[in-house]
């Protein structure tokens, strides 16, 4: 029942600049408002805004055994996503796990779990999204399985799938699905700008989304 | 049921500006330790500091419509506050909003449920206090209202009061109350600036505010 | 029932520094994984590392009175640890109590409630490590003890105890097995400054701390 | 600041108990789902169902000096309603207050906050519904108030409002509101009486409530 | 991307009847400790134990209308499971909807938010496991799925497989696995029974574990 | 580092006896209010009141191997209590370990983690006080400690201290302190009932504790 898949599908790292560079919040709508992760999960320092393909990880609580297993699996571009069989605030991962899957050209970790060594990290500019900062160390005792499925903070996360992250939080996008959110990401931008310049213009949404009919239709009441 | 109330008494400006000045901790304490809201409500950067007259909204959870609403009933130097009618964390208020809010005068946004695009909003270095940061998007299916008394984060607030927020939280002032509390601030604070030179030079709390009899008939005992 | 306990003994000047320098995740590692203090204890602001001889308060929920007491105890070098009797995240310390216990040598504050003034106290370079950030007020009426035994978000601190807290959280060590933490900890920290090198190198930990036997020893499956 | 309002307005005996008739839901819904008190309050034992009119305290935390003076203010019929200046779990409430209250014709309590003796309130028949079980134990020290508005476990509650709790939580109804509150409730007992015999004998809800025509409209797929 | 699923594969009445029968504790050990929903989803009252193929529901935060839905879809021997789209404690379900429900045969609910009219569905034998209980009314303005895969309370479920829930909280087995999964258990009860004897009359765990030599290996003292 | 004290002085079955009778609350009150465990740790059935002499375990998080070792040195007359060397909500403890341990005459288990085959603990009247109810299957892989004093729910706990629990919670009295703490619950016993009777014939508390002057000199106004 512990595996490694080896060989996964990853996703097209034009898909990942491109999701990355629209960002959590419009990726998620651009999938209709899926794929979100729990909002409990926190950049460890601000401004860091990245993408990658997950190399997945499932856990037992207060065990780190596999994340060594899953760094030997990392290729560049590819992003961590630890999920635990049981919740655990734990420090599974500080500068040492951080270093070396750096060294193999890893781009962040998002963890169901805690983190520590936040310091490190953020001198070495590897950014990680957790539920918890905590110094208590994890044993190597317990198997459990890598490039399987899993479900993250409330999200199920497959291998090969992009994830995004940055201040916002973080969102999954199916390898599959990614050409078309992309698209519809990158329609919104555009028309997110113009419609930006509109109302720093002055211009009110009422107006622009055209809602006053459909609030009147509702009962709204001016008094 | 569902009211917008567009004619609404503001807070003074110079009110506004002198709370402002003093901060959360020092308004709370001038007005007898009342009127501060639940202390999950925390900024969304550091740094900042604002004050401003409330205009409320009363929002449904999940749904941000009455957001778009409230947008035209502000005037330069207001503050939004929303509360929703059941507990939400989604992503009520983001860029776009802030801009049409920002164009209209608007100084800062103070929401008991999520934001999210939050570095865009300290890029524009608009403030905002909220319960969660969130991407998750909301609907714009039923109403709610404007400038109605909401209870936002434990605290009741109704429309012009005068809403301070800093790194300590989040205080309300009641627009009656709003000069009496002033000048209550502004005699703690220049008394507080005495007293910290007189503790910087060494004295000690226990012999400033002559303590040391009122613990001792308490019972306290030094061994 | 009340004490103050005025003659205690403090931790030694060189086991205090050389534990900071280690930090609280090595520090904590190096004790057997003991020590550490609920995860929910976060720094005020980043970047602060500090190490002090515990003095320790034990207050009433929403009464800081004790404080005062306890600050006319400290020595330069100290830290000061509250406790509460029950659960409060009032903020009972804030800019005059920083003024005055950094007048006396205090080099920072663990405190298993909230505190306020964060602003303040981050410009006077004071740092807190708490369980929220709260203006609300406290009263001055009832008594508690100052340097006897607490347990502070989980953690049994004794007054004298070293106390190391950095951005990973709170760690604390008895005065007694201070020496032989502190050689622990160096040897760690040397034994992981070779490691990193190794693992930026790209050496596995799998090779490195030879897993591989013993993976499949427990029947891990590479497919 | 701190009153005692002795002289309040007290809900209609026939008001109350219609709507304890109709439960919390049905209330909550017949005012246009407004009313509700935070979900975390939960009744100590199962089964009770009261309402009364609202006999309200402003207590400080961890404080329940103001229970005593509430509960000369009780008459037969009253409810106490319990909000606190700052979150507190500790025990406001036992067995003795409650011999005292119910000797005064008190019918429950709402606290947010916590309770103790629940075993010795259960045979005593005396219902209340809390934030949290605890023994802690409260001091008599800080003044608060009596029958003046308060917010409590998020709702804002006036004195001689109309409280309805059971096992679904805790509803407030304003004394104003009551007639009207009362007659939409009670039709909605009797329309749902009809609904439910429909839906029992198998008649599905969309075709009871029509709904297949929006559903479709709105873009559900069957597959 | 919404839709009912209207043909799916159900579990086998034997493999539900079964894996009931064996509880939720027995069936997470005797498939390696998996599927098991979070530790907040309670019974809303005790002593129900139920088992039923799941028919699922996606839902948005304070919306049921899919329960309409999904009630269409049910057959005799089903357990609706209901997950959301962003986290909600609104109350979803009530009486009139358990009603239809299980006019329709459908054994229980597992739902990841709110429900209602609690003793209502005490009294009608209808047990619910959920995140809270909540008066709050939810709209019907917002599509979701049924009968497609969904997170709840952070398992994966997919329609068909087999749910078990009782007084330990709720158990998922996936429809494919359900054979070997309840062969596991019934052996792992009858070695339970076993043990349970042996134990009952004094034998300690530590000998017919044969634990003695492991815990010496590995440095236990006893002293 | 990991040790099992085997020779553990015992409390007095008679002061156990005494403090059992009293309950939480009183103990709790006799003793200064203080050793009360955290509010968080509920019975898993109402009703069950108990008292015993503390076998302490400190275990591993999500790790169950130490109750095993435990259960060795429990005598007649004993109260198992386990705390966590890291937050955890599994399932430390079912029916197994508690017929083995009820066998040696255990009392009850406290036990700041999670618990599992409530319903069959119930059926056994064997009580429990946990932090949760959770299925979640633990390891056995790594050493913990017997009898040595731990830190559970925040309160710290010797072996051989008495512990009291009831449905208001659990407390913990040092047992050099229980002949003294037994003497003033009696105290505080005998007192109750004659206050009781006083109130329950309407005398209000306001009069029999004389704080109306106080109160007036508090300030306090009747409007």
């Amino acid at each position: 029942m512990n595996v490694v898949v080896q060989d996964i599908d990853r996703a097209d790292p034009q898909m990942i600049s491109g999701l990355g560079a629209a960002g959590v919040a419009t990726v998620h709508e651009a999938q209709d408002r899926t794929g979100l992760l729990a909002s409990y999960m926190r950049p460890i320092y601000p401004g860091a805004t990245v993408a990658g393909s997950a190399v997945t990880i499932l856990a037992p609580p207060c065990d780190n055994w596999m994340v060594h297993v899953a760094i030997e699996q990392l290729r560049p571009g590819d992003m961590l996503v630890l999920a635990t069989t049981a919740p655990s605030d734990a420090g599974y991962f500080g500068d040492l796990l951080a270093t070396s899957a750096q060294a193999r050209g890893c781009v962040g970790l998002v963890i169901d779990a805690g983190v520590r060594d936040v310091r490190d990290l953020a001198e070495m500019g590897f950014p990680v999204w957790s539920k918890a900062i905590s110094a208590q160390g994890t044993v190597k005792e317990t198997l459990g399985s890598v490039n399987v499925p899993v479900v993250c903070a409330g999200a199920l996360v497959t291998p090969g799938d992009v994830i995004v992250a940055d201040d916002d939080g973080v969102c999954v996008v199916r390898r599959v699905d990614a050409p078309m959110v992309l698209e519809r990401a990158q329609a919104r931008m555009a028309s997110e700008a113009a419609k930006r310049k509109r109302l720093a213009s002055g211009e009110l949404g009422l107006d622009m989304y055209d809602m006053r009919g459909r609030l009147a239709a509702k009962g709204l009441k001016y008094v």
